[in-house]
């Protein structure tokens, strides 16, 4: 099953590995002189040495009788050297970059593995759009393993999106060798209320042999995560609290701790390990979401490790938690996840445990990064027409369009989504606001805006109305088309001129998010490819969100990487309240709410 | 892959369970109040209950909700619980007994799964003998997970035996669902020598996804190790020194900590994890071979457990090594190795971690032992003729057949084999016998015998010859068709009559072991399943060979289990010197031997 994602299979290459190792063939490649961090029995063993051949390592230990003429020597100068890390969950869609810069950016920082799941782009394009990242991966060194997206729409008969996936899909799907598994099961109610779709997706994973993963968001260790997992489900990385994670590793449910560029989830849930003293083999370290300037500024997972350093995790259990756990989780720990004989010969070197910089990286036997930069050039990449005009909105927006009509004379109680900062829950505020000519309008000193979500894969026309409060701006409006799951497209404003402003800026240039002012477009990030992403480099992505940054700031949008924040307002799988095109949902007993309270 | 090993599949149930669990449909079964030994976090956590359904855990927590009228509720009276125990490795045929028997005798002691390689019945009847086991084992509620011998013969050119698999049986045979992967792959040097047909072998397992199992006996943990794990091979079981298992783990190998009835190795290896503060994750428990006086006496895995905690082991994590650590090395941890939910219900109570004794046993959810006896029966066997008739030795026996002679007056100086009793190991000894008539004549005095090996497939008439040192007998003779792995007709003895009557003794009865003396059948123990098995009880068989045992004392062997190292001496993968029917074999340098030393 591992054919699309090492250079050799085993079989074809373990007569030269096994004549490498004894010394019977020269090795092409030999580290000579590192530390080597093994994740296998949670050691530091000094002055190793490691052959590599055919992309896979020969041996671990004295290479010395490995090196030939044209062995091409590598001294670690007593560097410390690890597996190549491996990010459990990560949307690539949330970095705004394209799978092939994606890789460019994580693999510096001595990512070489992740297991993605595209349901960003699948949820506008449909498998067509999965096809597209996966021919994006392809061309990179990276293995960019698939989990298929599973809640496509995410709340079925709660939203609008550009495609439907059905079990018969998954059974379809599963049976290509880049699926290793089922991406996040995020439809937890349907599970837990024994749906006949939602067990057969997962079921058709099962049946495949393949990986169930998970997303159980709430606070509740019990009947219902117990339900959850009965399933099959096989890990989670929703958890915001220690003791929920810790929970969901005495059920065998691996623990993704997540520290992502909005959601710092570490500090909290770190605990499970560095306050219980627990055998930690289920804890595993993950982002979901990575927004470009974190890349650019902090990294990837080698920031997540100095980060569950800084938070107390003893840094070889911190390296077992990107690598081998991860690798047992997916069951793939034959051939990657540690430093050891016959694995792929993915290797980073790192300077020490304390700064934990990367210094080199290696897959599959070549050296592909050193000091932040990558060694080699990837083919380029074409993406199809249908999957750079995606913005499909059904109706003229003006600002007439965002009027919220009332039957209320001067004050209305509304219900209000409540942001929480670096957290994706939200919370249902009931807040009273002032009616003007029969009309809802945003409340500034409250913090609370007019929220629209308009339809934009079909040309249906159907929007959603709401308030939200949190973000603090004082003026303007912004609007995104990264809007989970369904990624319509998303309005927030302090008046209604701004608003249609910053929706058909959107609608112009394709997708993207932007930040307007008094008539003014302050700061756009244009994203193309399915009104998700864009094909520039990182660096040029970070530049274009920091722009954004200071136009979001000028308006008066204070928090942290507030367009991820502002993208879960539409996510109908997370509580407490949320916005769809459809209109609010409850989404702690799944149905639709009134904006209005009686 | 697991549907011959569970009650129902987790997608054709898992809805069931979720509803268990949420508390919607009663569970079938709860257990109530019981001290969990949590193999995911190595803990113990009180007062825990199980909600069983369809053979499956739904919840694990408190169940009170998952009671129905017609639930059957077990209270544990806080007895500790723990996941029914996996031997990672074990040869059926050692114990003599039928698989139907062996299951019998084991599942009281808490095995609920075994990884079994009948190479010993494959030696002698082929695939026809594979489907012997599974077809026995079926009819039994123990996982009987197959690992398909890979070395058949086990030294191909050094002996004869009743079958020869090749790489493109193993493709072939790897399509079982029954098959979980590939037995162990003694032949290390052609793995080291990159011989094509080795490789293949184990190549043909890496295809279809499954295990390679691994045997690698010799002390050395540097080049040679490193070129055999480089093929592929998951684990060892064949560690007799603490420094080479920890070596093992340290290079991403499972070392299967061995506890047999004749090789106690845990006393040693054990300290790879007691003297070192390593993950222990890649530290499993395995029996190997068991003879039936062992199970009734001592029991199986439970007696194993018992023992690693007597060497210091900490006791969760003795369980951790008899359940998930080996669930993980074959990568079965979604169904077993865990009380978790969705995992088969295979649970043991234990009444404490210092006795460890095993109270009840629970497979997919049905309660099957008890108190050390089963609580249900297994529908009969049968066994094909063809199984129950093996001996064809193809020459007439008599006291002439066993003159060795000689060139020499009047001494002689000859290559033995010296025993060393409870390993697996033998030392290569050169000892002057003296010569009478042309003949090289046992010495008692210096405890050194005549030993035969007689072909006993296919008449061909081939046998050969040499000398044993330390069994210690003073008159009579032993035989035995237990005679790794080509279980030809092994005959030790003092005298040429007695060894001719020890040798028609086994062709007579189907085969089997027999001790003789002074022309009088002391014991003997028949084993007419493929001259391996008898189809009785362990009780029986143990009873058998207790009376065999007395009669081995009464000739003068005084060591452990005699004839469990008695049938190693022809097994030519293992160090130093060994005899095959044709002839001495250097199993150093993988070269015949001559008797007499220049």
């Amino acid at each position: 099953m591992f054919n699309k994602f090492c250079k050799k299979q085993l079989w074809e290459c373990s007569k030269d590995l096994s004549a490498v190792a004894i010394g019977k063939t020269p090795a092409e490649t030999v580290i000579k002189n590192a530390k080597l961090i093994n994740v296998c029995t949670k050691e530091i063993i000094e002055n190793t040495d490691v052959a590599i051949h055919s992309g896979r390592i020969a041996l671990v230990g004295d290479a010395s009788h490995c090196i030939g003429d044209n062995t091409n020597v590598i001294d670690a100068n007593g560097m410390y050297i690890a597996p190549g890390m491996l990010d459990g969950h990560i949307h690539i869609e949330s970095s705004m970059l394209s799978a092939r810069e994606y890789a460019r950016s994580v693999i510096p920082h001595g990512t070489t593995g992740i297991y993605y799941d595209p349901h960003e782009i699948c949820n506008v394009l449909g498998f067509k759009g999965v096809e597209i990242m996966i021919k994006d991966a392809e061309k990179t060194p990276l293995k960019a393993m698939l989990t298929l997206p599973s809640c496509v729409p995410a709340v079925p008969g709660f939203e609008d999106n550009g495609a439907t996936i059905t079990s018969e899909d998954i059974r379809e799907q599963m049976k290509l060798s880049e699926v290793v598994g089922l991406g996040e099961m995020m439809n937890f109610p349907g599970i837990q209320l024994s749906n006949d779709e939602t067990h057969a997706i997962t079921g058709e994973t099962l049946k495949a042999d393949k990986i169930v993963t998970g997303h159980y968001s709430i606070p509740e260790t019990a009947s219902g995560l117990n339900s959850y997992i009965a399933a099959g489900i096989r890990c989670c990385h929703e958890s915001t609290r220690a003791e929920d994670a810790l929970e969901k590793m005495r059920l065998g449910m691996y623990a993704m701790l997540r520290e992502g560029s909005a959601w710092h989830d570490l500090k909290e849930v770190s605990k499970a390990v560095t306050q219980n003293e627990i055998d930690s083999r289920y804890a595993v370290l993950i982002s979901d979401d990575t927004h470009p300037h974190t890349l650019i500024e902090n990294g990837h997972l080698d920031h997540i490790v100095r980060r569950a350093i800084e938070e107390g995790v003893d840094p070889v259990t911190a390296v077992q938690m990107v690598t081998i756990n991860c690798a047992q989780c997916f069951h793939m720990d034959n051939e990657i996840g540690s430093i050891t004989p016959s694995k792929c010969a993915d290797i980073i070197f790192i300077d020490n445990l304390e700064n934990f910089n990367i210094k080199k990286v290696m897959i599959d036997g070549e050296m592909v990064a050193e000091n932040g930069k990558m060694l080699c050039t990837f083919p380029e990449s074409t993406y199809p027409e249908y999957s750079m005009n995606t913005m499909h909105v059904g109706e003229k927006i003006t600002a007439d369009t965002f009027k919220i009509k009332t039957d209320k004379k001067d004050k209305v109680t509304v219900r209000a989504i409540e942001i929480i900062p670096a957290r994706v829950g939200d919370y249902e505020r009931h807040i009273t606001l002032d009616v003007k000519n029969g009309c809802i309008e945003s409340d500034i000193k409250q913090d609370v805006l007019k929220t629209f979500v308009f339809e934009r894969h079909n040309n249906t026309g159907k929007h959603g109305v709401g308030f939200v409060k949190g973000f603090n701006i004082k003026c303007g409006a912004m609007a995104s088309t990264v809007a989970h799951d369904a990624h319509n497209l998303l309005v927030i404003g302090t008046n209604d001129q701004d608003m249609a402003l910053a929706a058909n800026t959107l609608i112009e240039c394709g997708g993207g998010m932007c930040a307007v002012c008094d008539g003014k477009v302050l700061g756009c990030v244009e994203l193309p490819l399915a009104g998700l992403m864009n094909t520039k480099s990182a660096e040029e992505m970070s530049q274009k969100v920091e722009n954004l940054d200071k136009a979001w700031k000028k308006i008066g949008c204070d928090i942290v990487s507030p367009f991820m924040t502002m993208a879960l307002i539409p996510l109908a799988c997370l509580p407490e309240l949320r916005l769809t095109n459809r209109g609010l949902v409850d989404c702690t007993t799944f149905n639709f709410a009134d904006l209005e309270v009686e």
